[in-house]
């Protein structure tokens, strides 16, 4: 998908941010942010938002001096949803319908977004949790739930840092449900805002369930062409893939492969008026829904 | 008072409002903001904020090829609020300190502010009427009145349209308490965001209640030096000056004479933190405690 003229918008108010969160002396800000404005003003319409993305929080990274701009709020994003996990895993297996609940509590940690969202961890996390009970406005759960009955292979592209507990949390879940099921997680290559590393794996230790796949990856989304050659063959070879968040699904919006599903809330105006719903949605759909409009 | 890199993140939005207002084509919109984005990144610290909005909105008229962005948004303001006129004014001579009600209102009008806020109309004249019972976070207000009792002349620098029609409660309820007192309402020169100009003042009437001064300005603010001989006289040689809103105050912030009061409603945190309230406070002040800060 385009970015439109509010994805440039939108990340100088994510450079605004970010100055404000490590520079402290105005004029200081001042000049870079002039420069920021100055890349962004180059860009030509036709760009991915994850594009932009990319190139936009390297030119930070540079000025910064910082290679990893929320290592901080992702690790303590990690601490955060770990606390609650024992809790949330109760009340998913108590319910009636446990692979449903959780993954419903894994679209609602999609709102742990510091790209798209101006709010602090605790606020988010609290969101999360109000988030949770909410339907999902496109819904293909029972057509995903059907082919991980009839599937060998579940390839899961995580989106960001504590969201990725609740991940794990559903992925234990569907591992309950279906244990001939082999699941692997692909996590991004680089930091680049608060996406899911490999580190982050590691913290929740992840890789202690499933099998994880690095993507090589600095955009803050799948690009296929510049992702690694293990994560394109696990991409076309295993039987289903979930992509979560709005970065992934930018990433893949042109993709043709079947069985591949979006899981994200819906942030942003652009997303929400290309897929059709209101900012704030939950969205579980099949790509079908896309490539056919 | 200075610019830091929040004005110009917050001018980049203004753009983007201003650019969903006037045009649908999205590549469109892209091409006009990239240039808008590459003219702020040429500004050098050290700027008034109403200096950047002088320049980045001659920008957009120009791309736009419309001289006056929020015409038909102002003439609404005035209608919606003319007809709050009489009710108002009831209400406010119904109460034990008519002089101070409409003060309050009068700075809660401060609010409808398209620059500073992105509610639509209806919305923020509904903010106006529950702002307008707040009290002011700073108050001179006693002071002010002091003065309108010893004073001659009384200057009145109005701010927005709608705004003004509140502002023209308030010089009614002035006038009648002080008879003696001439008033003079300094309005822009021409069409700057939604700020009052003489045609507004034609619209609801004010030309009938005092004399109209042009500042000749399209600063939405006050600039001395840029205003007419007519203004800068009258500036300096009226006994009072109340100058209404935030461009206003940032354009005579550094300004030295006395009986200068600042009335506003504080809507940005640039603006905020540089008097030292809330964002959101109504302020009613001697400019003495800027000069003294």
């Amino acid at each position: 998908m385009k970015s439109i003229s509010k994805c440039l918008t939108c990340h100088v108010e994510q450079a605004q941010r970010i100055l404000d969160k490590f520079i402290s002396n105005e004029e200081e800000k001042w000049v870079i942010l002039e420069s920021i404005l100055n890349d962004l003003s180059k860009l030509k319409y036709g760009l991915k938002p994850i594009d932009i993305a990319e190139y936009i929080y390297e030119k930070l990274e540079n000025h910064l001096k910082i290679d990893d701009i929320y290592f901080v709020e992702k690790k303590k994003s990690n601490e955060i949803a770990l606390k609650l996990y024992d809790t949330f895993k109760l009340k998913i297996n108590d319910s009636s319908d446990p692979l449903y609940e959780a993954a419903k509590l894994a679209v609602a940690g999609n709102l742990v977004d510091f790209g798209a969202m101006p709010d602090s961890l605790e606020i988010l996390v609290s969101k999360v949790t109000e988030l949770w009970n909410e339907p999902f406005s496109i819904n293909d759960f029972e057509e995903f739930k059907l082919a991980l009955s009839t599937s060998r292979t579940l390839l899961y592209l995580v989106d960001n840092a504590g969201e990725i507990v609740f991940d794990m949390l559903f992925i234990d879940i569907i591992k309950n449900i279906f244990p001939e099921l082999h699941v692997a997680v692909a996590v991004k290559g680089k930091p680049i805002i608060n996406d899911a590393t490999y580190n982050d794996a590691l913290q929740i230790g992840l890789d202690k369930l499933v099998k994880i796949i690095n993507t090589g990856l600095k955009t803050p989304g799948i690009s296929i062409p510049k992702s690694t050659d293990e994560f394109r063959k696990a991409f076309y070879e295993y039987d289903i893939v979930l992509a979560k968040g709005q970065g992934n699904f930018e990433g893949l919006s042109e993709e043709k492969r079947n069985n591949l599903y979006y899981a994200l809330v819906s942030k942003c105006e652009v997303i929400s008026n290309y897929i059709g719903v209101e900012k704030g949605s939950k969205v579980f759909m099949n790509s079908k829904r896309i490539r056919q409009a």
